[in-house]
C-alpha cells in the first residue's frame, strides 16, 4: 500500500501534535453524548442525537483486511491504550462519540469506522503505516490520507464528504468556470485535456496524493480553456489570492511532474487558517515562527487590511521565505480570547505580528492609531525586518505571564513598553 | 424592567421549541467536558479547556438582584428541575458545561451566568420575566434579550460578544460605508442625524430593542449620508439582499414609530438560516409551512441558484405573503444528512421546496436536469402555485415514513412517484 502525500511528512512533532489534539477533542468534540429523550419537536429542524448503536469497529488483526475491502472509505483513529486515570478515560469515550455520531450521520456514504490501539493492534497498525497517536486515518483505495483538522464532528463530516468526491472536478461549462474563479482562498490547479483517455490520468494520480486538501479542476473544453489561456495538456496552478496563475514547466506532464510542483510550491505566500486543516498548517511553520495576521473579513478594517495584506502577498509571491497565516476570528470564537490573552492583544482590531511556535512568545506591529492601517509598503518593511531578524520575539516585550507577574507593568498594559528600556528575562 | 422586543413574542410554541433546543444542547454543546492532562504541546493554537472552577451561578431569590447589578450582562439559563433520570442528568450537566466553558472564555468580559429552576426558583424566575423553560435570557441595562440560537459554546460567545457591543454602529468614512454595503445578508437600518444629541437618542432606544439580531447603523457625516441619499433625521431600511433601501415614513422618527416599522417589515422575503437564530426563524413559519431553499454558496449551481432567488426576492419583495428561509448546508455539516433523509433530497444540488412544519412532510421542485437551474419567471411561477395552495405538501408524495415502511417505493427512491397514483395515508 503507497502512503499519500500527507502522511509522508515530517515527523518529528508527532507527539506534540498529539497531545495538541487531544485538546481539541476534548473542548470540540464532546458532541451528543448521549441518547436524547425526544418529544415532539417543531419537524424539520432537529439533530440526529447518537441512537446508542455501535457503528466504529474494534480494528484488529483479524478484521482489517475486510475492512479495508469492504468499504469506499475506511476511517481508522490511532490511539494510545485506553487510559486507567477517570479523565482520560472519559476524554477517550468522547473521541469515539465524535467517530460513532459521524459514523451514524453518514451511514448511508459506505464509509467505515475503527479505533486501532497503538499497542494492542501494533502489528495492524505497522502493517497499515498508522505512525501518528491520536491521528485519523483514512484509506481511499490504494491511498492514505491524514485528516489534520479539528477533530470535532462538524469538521470531520465535511472533510470525509469531499473526500468521498473524485479527486478531479471537471469544468464544462461558463457557471462552473465563475465557480472557479471565485475560489481565491485555496490552492488550485487546473489542467486542459483532450479527454478523459489521454494525459489526464496523469494529472488524475497525481490530484489523489492532495485529496481533499489541493483542489484540482480540469476541463476538456476549448472555450473554458480559451478563457484561461490554457494550451492543450498544460496545467496552471493558483496560489491562494493570486491574480495570475503560475503555469507548471513541460507539457505533457507526468504524476511525479505535478506532484513535485505541488510538494514544493504548496506553502503558500498568503494562507488561511481554516479548521479542516490546522494543525497542519500551524505545524508547517518557518523556522519555528509564524508570520500571523488577524483580521475579520466582515470587519471595516479587518477587510481592509486583508486587501493590502493580498497586495503584499501578491508583490512578494516569489519570495519562499515569506508566508503569513491569516486568521480570521469569527471562524474561531472559542480560540479568540486565548489568543486575545497569549499574545496580549485585542482581536477586535486587525493585527500581525510574529509568533514563536515554541513559546508562544510574540510581537505584533503597532497599529494603535485608529484610523490609519499600514499601506502595503509600511507592511513590507515590517515584514523585511521580520525576515532579516532585525525584528523578533526575543528581543520584544516581556512574555504575557512576565506582564502578569509584573504589577506595574499590568498597569500600563494598554501601553507598548519602551523598547529601550526592555529587558528579556527568558535570559 | 421592560421586557424586549424578543421575549415579547408569541408563546404558544414553547413547550415544542424547549424539546427541540434539547436536542441542540444534547449534541452540540457537549464540548468541553473535562479537565485535560495538558503536555506540551506545540503553542500558539491551544484550545482552553474547561478549567474545572465554577463560574455559573445558582440564582434565587436572595442573589439574583445583586447579580443583576454586578455584571454588565447577566446571563440566565431558565431550566425544567434537574431530572431523576441519569441520561437527562447527564444532558443537564452537558448545558453547564456550554455555560461553564463560555463564562470561562468570556472571563475578563464582565458577564454574569446563572441557572434558574424552574420549580425551585419560580418567584425568582417570575420576578424577571422568565417564560420558556430550556431557554437563554441576556439581562443588559433594563432589557432581556432571548438567545434563539444553537446552545453551542462557539454560538453563544459570539452572540454574547455582539451584545456587549454598542447596540448603533456609527460611519464616519467610507471604509466602513463599503462595509455596511457589502452586509447583503442582514437586515440593517441606517440613520442620519445631526449628532448624538439628537434624534439620534430615539434611533438608539429602538436598537436596543433588537440587538443583536437586527443591525443598526447611524452616521452623522455629511458625505456618508449624501453617498446614501439620507436626508437629516432619515432612515433607511435595508431588507436582506435588496438593492435598494425602503425608507422610513416620516421625520423625525420616534422610538415607538421604528419599532412599528421594524416588526412589521423583519420578516425578510429571502432570510439566512444561521446557528444565532435559527430557531427563531424556524418557529416563524407562514401558516405552518416554509418555503425552503438549499444552496451552497460555493457550489457553481448553488451560487446561481442563489442569484436567481435573489432576483425572485426583489421581484416580490412588497409581498407579504412571500418568505424564503435559504440555507447554506455548508454552515450545517450535521444536519445536512438529516435533510437529505427527511426531506429525502440529494443536497449536493440546489432544491427548493415546501416544508409543513408540523410533520416535516415536504414537497419539491423538480430540479433534476442537470443542466438547467430554473429561471426566474419558472421559480415565481412555482411560487405562486405553492402560495395559492395548488402544491402543497398534503397532495404530494408519501412521507418518508412511509416510504421507508414501503419497500417498493425504497427501491424506487430516486424516481419521484407518480402523482396520480399517490395516496395520503394520513387521513
Amino acid at each position: 500500500m503507497s502512503s499519500g502525500a500527507c502522511v509522508d511528512r515530517v515527523k518529528f512533532r508527532l507527539q506534540r501534535r498529539a497531545a495538541m489534539r487531544q485538546i481539541w477533542l476534548s473542548l470540540l468534540s464532546g458532541l451528543s453524548l448521549r441518547l436524547v429523550f425526544l418529544c415532539g419537536a417543531e419537524e424539520g429542524l432537529e439533530f440526529p442525537n447518537f441512537d446508542g448503536k455501535d457503528r466504529v469497529l474494534d480494528v484488529n488483526e483479524r478484521n482489517f483486511k475486510k475492512a479495508l475491502k469492504r468499504y469506499d472509505l475506511l476511517c481508522l483513529f490511532y490511539h494510545e491504550p485506553v487510559p486507567a486515570t477517570k479523565g482520560l478515560q472519559k476524554q477517550f469515550q468522547m473521541t469515539e462519540l465524535v467517530l460513532e455520531l459521524t459514523a451514524q450521520v453518514l451511514e448511508n456514504k459506505d464509509i467505515g469506522f475503527g479505533m486501532v490501539d497503538a499497542q494492542k493492534d501494533a502489528k495492524v497498525a505497522k502493517k497499515l503505516g498508522l505512525e501518528e497517536v491520536g491521528s485519523l486515518y483514512v484509506f481511499k483505495d490504494d491511498r492514505v490520507i491524514e485528516f489534520d483538522g479539528e477533530l470535532s464532528a462538524d469538521t470531520l463530516v465535511e472533510f470525509l464528504l469531499d473526500v468521498l468526491e473524485d479527486p478531479v472536478e471537471i469544468i464544462s461549462n461558463a457557471m462552473e468556470l465563475r465557480a472557479f474563479e471565485r475560489m481565491e482562498e485555496d490552492i488550485r490547479l487546473i489542467g486542459y485535456f483532450r479527454g478523459e483517455d489521454s494525459h489526464f490520468k496523469a494529472f488524475q494520480e497525481a490530484s489523489e496524493r492532495f485529496q481533499p486538501y489541493i483542489k484540482f479542476f480540469a476541463t476538456f473544453d476549448k472555450s473554458v480553456a480559451k478563457h484561461l489561456s490554457l494550451k492543450m495538456n498544460e496545467v496552471n496552478f493558483y496560489e491562494p489570492f493570486m491574480e495570475e496563475p503560475a503555469i507548471l514547466p513541460g507539457r505533457p506532464l507526468s504524476e511525479m511532474d505535478i506532484v513535485e510542483y505541488v510538494n514544493q510550491h504548496r506553502r503558500a505566500t498568503l494562507r488561511k487558517l481554516r479548521a479542516e486543516n490546522m494543525f497542519e498548517i500551524w505545524e508547517d511553520d518557518m523556522d519555528g515562527i509564524h508570520i500571523v495576521a488577524f483580521a475579520e473579513e466582515e470587519d471595516p478594517d479587518g477587510y481592509e487590511f486583508l486587501e493590502i495584506l493580498k497586495d503584499v502577498a501578491r508583490d512578494n509571491t516569489n519570495n519562499p521565505e515569506l508566508s503569513i497565516v491569516w486568521i480570521d476570528p469569527d471562524d474561531f470564537p472559542l480560540l479568540t480570547t486565548y489568543w486575545e490573552k497569549t499574545f496580549n492583544l485585542d482581536l477586535f482590531r486587525p493585527q500581525i505580528g510574529v509568533v514563536n511556535v515554541t513559546d508562544a512568545d510574540s510581537v505584533w506591529l503597532d497599529m494603535s492609531n485608529d484610523e490609519d492601517l499600514p499601506t502595503a509598503e509600511e507592511l513590507e518593511d515590517w515584514i523585511e525586518d521580520v525576515l532579516s531578524g532585525r525584528i523578533n520575539t526575543e528581543d520584544d516585550d516581556k512574555s504575557v505571564d512576565e506582564q502578569e507577574d509584573d504589577l506595574y507593568m499590568v498597569e500600563n498594559g494598554d501601553e507598548s513598553p519602551d523598547q529601550d528600556e526592555e529587558e528579556d528575562y527568558d535570559d
